[in-house]
């Protein structure tokens, strides 16, 4: 299972098997079941979270009690509230598992003596939080844009997996639409 | 001038004369006039950009042609579009200056050239990165939580300063309400 996130690093940066014997031990194995919670609004959040299988969401849940959905997780991407994560500090949205998964869980105090350690090692997280960054700008912007079957038709292009993996009503709560209105997406998109 | 981003700089990590000497000549300095335009639609966005004075937005304009504004940025903030920055394509939104303002541009290629020659700078970009993965990922929420008398709390509480800076239209804009709501809201703030 190792053998997932070495392949994510190396399409950053080169290792060799003394290096990633050496890395790979600051991470740790943990198993969840479908429905459990990862990490809880209010908790303290010690781990980012390298996903080896399964499917997960991040949300928050308003004062209304309506679930919004932050973001998806599915092998080889990366989850936690990073707010909280970054600035060891408590959660304020809820990350559970959508089916059961396997993570590798890397604390805060792991990844910044990685990255003291080994200088490419913060290589691989810059860049791959400059990618994240993107995602976070690309979600924003479709936030912003309102026009529903844009953002499916997005979603869509760039993710096509999730589309077998999360349940309708999932995507469509992402999406802020209706399951009839996704329904009607799915059918006009084939 | 060179002061404000090497004060930038060492709250984060610590240097020398001789390595600021070294790092601020990867960096050149540019004026901008009142609502010219930084970055344009559709043209390759050559720069990072570190706001020495001035103020200055990022938005993206629809096909009803309306305007949605991405993010603020004022001295010692810094701004482009990251999209197209970090995969050195062409632009999908627009930034142009609220007020004169004078900017320190770093080329995606120096930025690499440092990261890669001084293992600080690229931990100094990697914690930038990571706090501006802050403000995307409370700016989503802010989106999805549909009220907007928070999001104008919380914009607020974290940012006084765009207050005096920048227009109320476009505070209003930003926040996805009318004018009118903005002055509801700001008299029953005081």
């Amino acid at each position: 299972m190792s053998q997932i996130l070495r392949q994510q690093i190396e399409k950053i940066i080169q290792i060799t098997d003394a290096e990633f014997d050496h890395i790979f031990p600051h991470f740790t194995t943990k198993k969840f079941k479908k429905h459990q919670f990862v990490i809880q609004e209010g908790e303290y959040v010690p781990n980012d979270y390298f996903i080896l299988n399964g499917c997960l969401k991040s949300y928050f849940t308003d004062k209304n009690g309506k679930e919004h959905i932050l973001q998806f997780g599915m092998q080889d991407w990366w989850i936690t509230d990073y707010q909280a994560y970054y600035n060891q500090s408590t959660a304020t949205i809820n990350i559970d598992c959508i089916e059961d998964s396997e993570l590798l869980c890397l604390s805060f105090q792991n990844r910044e003596k990685l990255c003291a350690e080994i200088h490419k090692i913060e290589h691989f997280f810059r860049k791959k939080t400059n990618k994240h960054n993107i995602a976070l700008q690309q979600r924003i912007l479709s936030l912003l844009s309102n026009n529903a079957k844009e953002k499916y038709d997005q979603l869509l292009q760039l993710y096509p997996l999730l589309f077998q993996k999360v349940p309708k009503q999932l995507i469509a709560s992402y999406l802020g639409v209706t399951r009839e209105t996704l329904s009607r997406f799915k059918s006009s998109s084939k």
